[in-house]
């Protein structure tokens, strides 16, 4: 999508195909700046620090990880050094460990000098796959919004709340809950989203806010407290958000706080979409709601907050007492009953085993 | 309640009866401080600056500042700019009003002379008054908690969710969805409080988690978001809030977000208790939903947080891109078909006009 005017992606071959380059996410929203990936270490490190985060984009970061640290070792050794670093950085990212296996498998076989090219090309075109993946959920969602739009006097946007950054800059490019609304602002609908901050990260406003209006949507940051009320005073047509697991039965993890809007939601009659590429259904998982582990992360991502301070410097600040104990689940579940449809690459489900398995047949 | 073990209010009178004095609360969590209000402007200002928030409190604040102002100029004149002064510091708060008016039509009828002591009588009188009240809410919310502990296995804790501030801090002791938490446990009932933060002002994470601390509670800081994900565990046995208005028909207005907890409370069959003083219901108001309006606050609220910094300093850090456009609704309506009971200085009711007739006959 766009920053001032001109296309990105979140992750692109540097010119010299020496390295990786990436938009730096743990600047963003204060400061927009491209940082270059030129080595096992660089990569590694801007996964671990998140610099690039993001499920479907830390894919194809360690895919490029493993490129460009074979253009330094080919060697089977430096095959399994590469993996092993990157395995580390994120352990629970399925995203990551799917990426390295498949710069492994393309790449074992070959002999030592057809490696790092074969493994950049292979890097790059699961780039492109992601983007595919992206722009088809965009495509099947955007007959949604189209229907909202059609009810509405001329020139009134639909209105439209997401929660987190389920957003270009989580994926390589147009993101998933936002795919169907880029799909739509581009095409000309008047929109207006309700950004959710989302703590305890804040990814709603520091990364939604950002890349809406980078690309010119229009949009509203609001606390997380306040979506209920958007919805009693009928001022939201439409929720839409992304997930991070989707389980058999349609229930689906996402991040803490969806659970909310989706009962809010039900509660004012409003349409509750959740927006996935298809390799995140965990075919295994019959019952999210009893078998989704959730994560449960650091106490400080709630006692303390991130921003940019009065003299322009990035600082935290601590909200509560000293001593004061705090728990972080990071996901909750959203059950299957509360959401109107799932938006993926291959069309729109009903939240359900048989809706699923009617869009990929091969599960059945 | 107890800080460090003393015993206090948040407003009393100074030991030489020529000022009130307060906790700092704009100081809080970080700065334990006292501050004396000695003239009708250090009163007023600590009304506008929130060093003194919390309707009941203000009630109190608002009261004595009169008495002190009355100190220095007991004339009728006098008596109207104290008066006009008060009521520009928070134009919407009723308790703020309704104490100067007390003042006023006490001190009016009296001779110049009386007019000071009278109105420092009436001012203590009308903070015993809030703390008698409080007591009750105490006394009547206690029950719930000891039928829930009975229920639990030997020693589990009761686990209970509050949202926002309607503690000891925000009246002149007790606090309203607290006092029955501070009398079950001052009783012995083993019990533990997850405190949501409350964004935008952070009132749960900056003072609920503080009085509880101070106070000897048992409790965890969790962000707004997380409240339906406990639900959904049974991690959350009771939600006990306050409310800043409630309506005939039972519909209560409360901080924004309160309604999203309301809603995860039913679809997890916890029971939600709203505590409020019988002055805070609004008989004139026949339909909360419909007729309460919902104040919008400065967006500076949702795009900036405070706290203190690394270097001990209080800071406010922007946690949004540089123009992003924010709404800040302050409160929720959440609708009595949510509410299991309203714990009043009376009793408990029926979150409906025939319950709340039955403890305020004299309404019907």
């Amino acid at each position: 999508m766009k920053i001032n005017g001109e296309a990105f992606r979140t992750i692109w071959t540097a010119s010299d195909r020496r390295a990786a380059e990436i938009i730096d996410q743990a600047q963003l929203p204060h400061r927009i700046e491209i940082a270059r990936l030129d080595s096992l270490e660089s990569a590694a490190i801007a996964i671990e620090t998140m610099q690039v985060r993001g499920a479907p984009c830390i894919g194809a970061a360690a895919a490029y990880g493993m490129a460009i640290a074979l253009q330094h070792d080919a060697s089977d050794g430096g095959l399994d050094r590469a993996a092993a670093r990157l395995r580390r950085t994120r352990p629970t990212a399925v995203n990551l460990q799917w990426g390295i296996e498949e710069i492994i498998a393309t790449c074992r076989p070959l002999a030592e000098r057809a490696r790092a090219e074969t493994a950049l090309l292979r890097a790059e075109a699961i780039a492109d796959e992601d983007v595919e993946i992206c722009r088809a959920i965009g495509r099947n969602g955007l007959p949604i919004i189209r229907a909202l739009a059609a009810k509405k006097p001329a020139g009134a946007p639909v209105n439209i709340l997401t929660h987190c950054n389920a957003g270009w800059l989580a994926t390589v490019d147009f993101g998933t809950a936002t795919a169907p609304i880029y799909a739509a602002h581009d095409s000309g609908i008047s929109l207006h989203v309700y950004v959710d901050e989302t703590r305890p990260r804040n990814q709603g406003a520091a990364l939604t806010a950002f890349e809406l209006g980078a690309h010119g949507v229009p949009h509203t940051l609001i606390v997380d407290n306040a979506g209920g009320h958007l919805m009693q005073q009928g001022r939201i047509d439409l929720v839409i958000v992304g997930t991070d697991r989707t389980a058999r039965n349609g229930d689906v993890a996402n991040k803490i706080g969806t659970y909310l809007k989706a009962l809010a939601a039900r509660d004012n009659g409003v349409p509750f979409y959740v927006a996935l590429p298809g390799p995140t259904i965990d075919w295994a998982c019959v019952d999210g709601l009893r078998d989704i582990p959730i994560e449960e992360r650091s106490s400080d991502e709630v006692l303390f907050v991130s921003g940019k301070s009065g003299d322009g410097a990035l600082r935290r600040v601590r909200i509560a007492p000293d001593g004061t104990r705090a728990e972080n689940p990071a996901f909750d579940v959203t059950p299957a009953r509360l959401v109107t449809g799932l938006i993926t690459e291959r069309g729109v489900a009903e939240a359900s085993e048989t809706g699923l398995l009617a869009l990929y047949p091969e599960r059945a």
